[in-house]
């Protein structure tokens, strides 16, 4: 049976989000995936045209993983902090399935002084992870499960941060913690208990 | 008055730090850097022998400026949570130094995928700057200024990470109030004041 274009697509993406998540974005070239991968340059080339291409569907892959193993599983715990705990837990977790730990934390460092559409294309796919987290954080806030003066934003920024160090720890010095730091400090960052009455005023 | 080689190295190597933070250590040639400073590639590759050997000072060059701007401004304070305080807060100035924000961000994030002596050097000046970090938390607890029970490699996690986001966001999505957040966070995070007679068991 001979595997369709789709296909073929598919599996050097799985392939090339891997790569790039270790050897950055642009530092892979189409001759070294094909290397890896056994097969021609020109058989790459034609399934993808141009390398924009082959790193467009690579950021699409990697958010692909994204959704199936981060947003999806807090999508199924109950709205408020039992979702946003899941969320921040299944994150930190994914951070491990890339060889090269997170692929957008990758490719977000080497293109942030660029322009053009994979820059836009990470941009976006690290903004709207983001905007999860802080959906979560209002919902919890709105369902009195954190206090009600809580900055919501600042609370992002806190616990995206977490992830962002992990990953760093992990990769650069190797500190097997790393991921065991993370869940301590996001365990602490959402256990603010409500005053009583808290929201009461609004 | 014709500049001496160590000069001219000096000077290829400042324009070098701030091309390296914003396009990445690797992705920096030679024939760009000389486009950059107007000067011939031959003339560059004189001074500095191999990309290796521009790469390593480079990073000793990045290194200086944050002894310059970072640890110095530190050791002048008084050892305990005043020097902790102001070697955050100089941190956190620091990431605006250069065009491409932390240097040792963006070359961490690129290099960790890799060995060889640059990503060494590159690991070695960020577990030093850690150290700084570990060692000023240590002193605050011990001066008492700090709870005795403090998980000082928790709190360097913690703290670090709020660089490392304050980073991303500014580079990434260009976010203004990036560096307001992560002072917050570390102030917030030091206001941890010692139980009345803590530490007085030990």
């Amino acid at each position: 049976m001979t595997r369709t274009g789709d296909a073929r697509r598919g599996a050097i993406v799985d392939r090339a989000v891997h790569m790039a998540s270790a050897e950055g974005l642009d530092s892979l070239t189409l001759g070294r995936l094909a290397e890896a991968l056994r097969t021609s340059k020109s058989g790459i080339q034609t399934l993808f045209g141009t390398k924009q291409e082959l790193q467009l569907a690579i950021v699409a892959a990697a958010s692909e993983v994204f959704k199936q193993e981060v947003s999806l599983p807090a999508e199924q715990q109950p709205a408020g902090l039992a979702r946003l705990r899941t969320l921040m837990s299944s994150w930190i977790d994914y951070l491990e399935i890339f060889e090269g730990g997170c692929f957008f934390v990758a490719a977000a460092s080497e293109l942030d002084g660029r322009s053009g559409p994979v820059r836009d294309a990470v941009e976006d796919a690290v903004a709207r992870a983001e905007a999860l987290l802080q959906r979560d954080i209002e919902l919890a806030v709105r369902l009195r499960e954190l206090p009600s003066d809580t900055d919501v934003e600042q609370l992002v920024f806190e616990l995206h941060a977490m992830l962002l160090q992990a990953n760093h720890d992990r990769q650069l010095l190797g500190r097997t913690d790393a991921l065991t730091r993370a869940r301590n400090a996001v365990n602490r960052r959402l256990d603010v208990k409500p005053q009583p009455g808290d929201g009461a005023q609004q």
